[in-house]
């Protein structure tokens, strides 16, 4: 059986029915990626929380930041390996081999972060991801300052803590809907 | 010692500081409520977060839906109550027993919503919340069938699924900044 | 639907017909607190068995002891979370906002004790408590030693624990029988 | 190194300076068993906790009930079982293999009760006794009806959820005082 | 930080100092594979142990089985997905790319085997293979019943578990060792 | 009922048709047991695949090694309770009773084996075979370093993890099979 065969579990709506301003970006998508990252096309069941939705994702993940941009990405693929979610995992772990140029680092993340040769301020950052997704109730003053002793600071915190919140909230959309990623993904920067 | 002697573990901004659309949202808080929610003083420490924030909120929590503002603020609280998250179990169950006028439902809806009587409907809904929120990787075609049998729509599946996720993310950052939620929550409603 | 219309999923045999001494307990029940417990009316399917839980209950919560009523009551609504029991964490939830004067600290306890504000001695009795809850087989002389360390007497240990073993036997027993708790617990103490 | 060295992690009283009562205890336990049971000395560092301790365990384990000496002690074994609780599993582990006569009935009890041959009785309340035990706040009407379905009436399931209740301390007291069994035990009912 | 920067965290021994057999295989993989899989360098610490480990995983992998060989490296890529090994998810998510010529069922072994689509004799073999596992305690005469159900033979069941068995092993030698994948993996079959 | 009633619920072939290798070994067996263990016979469904095993399982368990045999055999008990496999508990149960003349060791290492007195190199073995079956994503440099700190070689962490991953193979396989042990384990070295 070919795989996959469906975008989301909840059904697609035709783009070409679309508000001229989501149509723009769908257009801007293909000009610059060749493709509608699926995840558009998903939410665009709801063209009002699916604005909302790309704006909140577009001022965490490419604002300016105490945290590169490929480090948010690092903190997607952890959180979506602890939530097991096929499609960020797929998604944001081709974008980790793109922004490293190391496609191991992409497997990596997505298997099993610890393995992976990090410095002390990552290493820190993911333990922080994985333990704020999976009991978030247990985060306490210990936590915050074992991030501030390999130097971020309170914005820095900020930040990760957000990134770690909105794939929470992105891998429970994509479970939720059976949302599956465009197979471009699957190919990018693997060697 | 009194409880509890701050907002936020990340520290926050003198409000008198905010851009005046943020000023004219707490004033209007203070006019409605009585008091700005805690939530957004501790977001402001990241003014155009907190509007993404806001309007991603308003739209999911308020906007028309085929489920009731009571059983999104039930949703919420149950998956509050999966992540232990102080915050937004005071003041979402708050929200619970204000919009019900039952007492006892936002405190079960907060400690175990099981022992609530509900129709099969809202019960089919938290256990759809308490899955995706737990184990959102086994979220699979039967659970979907189960709230199409109990009437959901594919558009109220996909607004059951935001507020969950939803919560998951504000869950996480409450937990990351040990946010306080204001005092007069505890009050409202209790007979 | 209005919550909750039953005490216990066992049944409750008319208190009429009890033998003297517990109808003196019932009578003194109202006299003292307005309403005889629910826990007594769901326990006295087997009277015999009421009278055992009557006095082990107060001995443990009321004799002398190193632990004061207020913390024995914090640790009651500490096990109590962590097993999700709704009977237990509304009528010792008002209890430790009676003797505590404190609602908020009571909503802490009940929803997640990590939040409060508590000297060492008070946060090493409850981090125990969810420990010898939740993962017994891992309590060794380290856990002993902290307590001692914050300044308990190897009789406070003794009393400690059994605190703890006695919740996780009557959150059980409301578990099993689906046990409602009487409504004034809910109101009481609230500001 | 022999194993082990100790009764109680929290010492155990000179029994010459117990009450008489308890003296009185002591002895018949010496005549009928050859031995007093450590939990008995472990407990005996509270003399009064000691008599509130025996009285409902005599009274659950050995008070007429639908449940049969034998399976309440296999009840007891299983939820030590789930619980890792060393000292009841070699104490009640005895238990089973003497009332039944059958030494491996005894070692399945202890080391995974769903190996063991049993009739849709048995295992329905076994199986009960674990998740009333791991799971507490999932039992429901469900689980009632199970066994009702099997049998047991309403005054069943309020001793077999005691009995479940009742190790459930008995285990945690166990844990918090590293309390260990009598040789004795290990050495009886063995082919 | 380049990855990976080890094979072994025990160390591995020079190859030219292996026994002949040895350095035949290994001869005979560069021939074939164009490298030595790093299990086998890892491994030949101990070259008696090795032999063992090669010829228990010919014979499961290799032999004549009602499972096809595909079928094998979906269930050795499943369990190591279970238990996070990433030397296992690489090398044998590489196999199910190449066996089955669909790159995306690779990534879906390995990241969440539940949004394959996938017939019941699979899906049964990857959801007994999962729980044989995570909780293998509980499988029982049902879970055999089911692989019956779908076609499996008394023979089948015992290959398909010992598969599951072998690679709860092989994951556990990758972990202890903090095994490295050789990076050919990577890229084989991608698109 | 009588337990148990099989030895495999994928059934057991005629010994008489085994080739004569194997012939032999069940001969051996009886000469020096008294008995064939069932984990032969459940096996030999599949004869090449127990000589497999049989093979990896002497050189772990008899070869020469940093580690005692009592000690393999401890590994081995306590890998088998943190996996709940009634086999394999009863049967090297038995072996630590045996080897150690310690019939309260046995249980201990089956039961809870946290409770015993051990050296610290012995513990910290445990307290890894633990680890490394239940987490081993998880294991890390600091488990490695915890090992060599207490005597360890590389070779002797190499033989402790294949004893661990040994028995998570056998493990499995046993609980695949509903493998039942032979009576005699049960009554060895119980005094």
């Amino acid at each position: 059986m070919p795989q996959p065969d469906h975008i989301s579990k909840l059904g697609v709506p035709d783009p070409a029915g679309l508000d001229e301003d989501l149509r723009a970006i769908w257009a801007k998508c293909v000009e610059k990626l060749g493709f509608v990252p699926n995840v558009f096309s998903a939410y665009s069941l709801k063209p009002q929380r699916l604005r909302h939705f790309m704006a909140m994702y577009n001022d965490i993940m490419r604002a300016e930041s105490g945290l590169s941009k490929l480090e948010r990405e690092m903190v997607a693929v952890v959180v979506s390996s602890a939530n097991r979610c096929y499609y960020c995992l797929v998604a944001h772990g081709a974008a980790v081999r793109e922004l490293s140029g190391d496609p191991e680092l992409g497997e990596m993340m997505a298997l099993n972060y610890r393995v992976a040769r990090l410095d002390d301020r990552q290493r820190a950052m993911l333990d922080y991801a994985w333990k704020l997704t999976t009991v978030p109730y247990l985060v306490d003053d210990a936590d915050r300052d074992g991030l501030r002793a390999v130097g971020l600071t309170e914005g820095d915190v900020f930040d990760l803590s957000e990134t770690v919140a909105f794939f929470n909230l992105s891998n429970r959309m994509a479970s939720a809907t059976d949302m599956m990623p465009n197979r471009e993904y699957h190919r990018s920067t693997r060697a």
